[in-house]
């Protein structure tokens, strides 16, 4: 089981560089064995290139490295604080990927402006409030994890896959590890429509609600109708 | 005749990936079979590197599925409902590529600013209009294909094989699946080079209607002298 | 001679698509054979991928085809325009490349922000006026090429390979066609630096006039000391 | 030890075009030999795709050529001045990216708007001022080495490893070759991701300091704790 994971939290991780999602080494993704309870993530620094499945660490809800030989990503903390507090998602991916990031660099949430952004999000992309300098310097990492479940008290994390760090990054997350990504991938390409939508009109309205929840919905939920199944 | 149509038909899908113009599942192309009056189209959030011919599903213009596996594409009612108004057009493309949805989001037709938008569109690439709740909640897809030609009610579907539909995304046509996809391809570009040319200049003219005519017709009808025939 | 010329304009065609420089088929090469008075161009509408010497068309300067199956570009009367004002060059290439269009589609010439520039083009890139209704539909091409000559009536075209066909696109020249394939690479890299050096400072000043000489003198003519002669 | 460092100098320049930093033959990459205080660094004008280990040039810190039969970079002036400048920078980095040229074609420098760009450059990226004239006709290379000298006379070139130069492009540097491209590549996203963060708020505010220094302090330093070591 484990090492089904491993594998596939490794695959997810090359799949951030073959995606144009991540520059150098600035992005992780990691997957929750929900049986076991065991998080399994990226190797901190470690070009994605050369990522084998060894290479992935596992470690328990608490941080406690159960398996590997490298230490995991700086990240960490982060991932696990929100597995800890959303006990449906079994994925996380960490990217700075360009155009998600512009956003949370302005701190501005991302409009949904469009059913493409309706397709995966039903909702404006939220951005966090800043960590205080105490919070900065006193458990960082996993302080970014309690700002963003903050944020989420009254969002539904399933049908906002995705938060931007204020004057950092995007986190989104998913089904599994590879689910995450692809929310990863669908939030750079709406922020990158979202900037040029407004640079044609700064004043543009949201997409009507009916519009934004019928999209999401013939996606996701009991009554989709999109996909195979 | 219909398996030499499946073959373009996923040939085209396939395309669509290599050309850049699809994220994720984001997109999809039919050709119609004019002599059987059927339409070849891709299945429903298969993505397109595993495509293969026989996946391709075969509708007839009410829309029943005469062959194939899979479910269609989401958006067939959209596609039937386009050929059944336009005679003439044997491809449709529907895309979410960046520039163009940028404009379809911003509810902002494309304005004719050069040459290169000329050579494939004679005149502005309309916008649709929204559509209303009742329309959304009652045949959602049946009915983005009813604003479209009625957006069409005065204007030339040879001489314009592109619309926006609003708050959503491109559709294109042509004579065949492949034809729309080059449709597809051009309206991208011209959307990126129309964006930068209203930063460079918000109030830029449309290019004069005597080069525009010139352009399109040395491409397209009677008199063009464009390529090898 | 001649058969090697068509390998040479043949390989220069390729390289627009290499380098990202055509969608579809929108730009053509030629090169000239300054013995014979020959031109080698592209043939009309023939995608870049399929290119073979072969197929390249021989005319002569008053555009009579001298050798091929093809016909030639629907450019050729413009190419033909500038080889016989400008016995200096010996190749030219026509894009539509996305961001030096964008400024073609705003009639705006492209400042000399950097030594970027300045490299490839001691002066702001040069926009032509737009064509009479009547130049239009009396020899459009060929009128292209006049007014073109008209811009540069006291420019250094040598000193400036390079210019902008107002609601067009680019033209760029230079020693032979894989030379005007570099200054369409460079064009068009300086378009893309000086549309967001705009938006960074719309008042932005140009380069001052001792660096811009500088930077174009170490490259090119008597004094130049850049690469390997 | 000269063999291995010319090899990993040739690596670091073919790197410059897998990673897009440049166009044609627009940047080069030197390496520094601490022990025998001699730079190795890229010929002038050779195509980084021909280009092999024993094309590169070996100096002297004075510019003396040891080895190779090569011209050196004709930037060889403005490497030296800041290899005896500055002691422990063992690799230097010229482009001329797209996004970090646009900031220096502005003369603005790139505020620090997010831990992307703290994790690598622990402040705002500075510009130099212009030459002038006289500068640049008496040794413009090594003058724009002075210029950046100058520039960095209260700032810290190991927490600032990157310059603008005014109407010019970037230089960047590090504790060997591959070091000083990696941070070309990072000053080339956080400048695009800076020009998209002032389009959406012109006004935005630099990162909170208490961020920028930690996020730069978990990367580099004696508390690092990013990575393997």
């Amino acid at each position: 089981m484990i090492k089904q994971l491993k594998e596939e939290v490794c695959a997810a991780n090359i799949d951030l560089q073959k995606l144009g999602l991540v520059t150098l080494t600035w992005g992780n993704v990691s997957g929750r064995d929900a049986g076991d309870n065991l998080v399994v993530i990226k190797p901190s620094g470690v070009p994605y290139h050369s990522l084998r499945a060894d290479d992935m660490v596992v470690v328990d809800l608490s941080g406690k490295i159960m398996e590997g030989n490298r230490k995991p990503s700086s990240d960490t903390p982060t991932h696990l604080k929100l597995y800890n507090a959303f006990p449906k998602i079994g994925g996380i991916t960490h990217t700075h990927s360009t155009y998600a990031t512009m956003f949370a660099q302005a701190c501005r949430e991302i409009p949904c402006l469009g059913t493409t952004h309706a397709d995966q999000f039903n909702g404006p992309v939220p951005v966090t409030r800043f960590l205080t300098e105490e919070e900065v310097y006193t458990g960082y990492e996993m302080n970014t994890g309690t700002a963003i479940i903050e944020r989420f008290a009254n969002l539904d994390v399933l049908a906002l896959p995705a938060v931007l760090v204020a004057g950092h990054a995007p986190f989104t997350w998913g089904t599994d590890a590879s689910d995450s990504v692809r929310n990863a991938l669908a939030l750079e390409r709406i922020a990158q429509m979202a900037l040029g939508t407004l640079q044609l009109d700064p004043g543009v309205n949201e997409l009507p609600r009916y519009i934004r929840e019928k999209h999401f919905k013939r996606k996701h939920g009991p009554d989709a109708y999109y996909g195979q199944k």
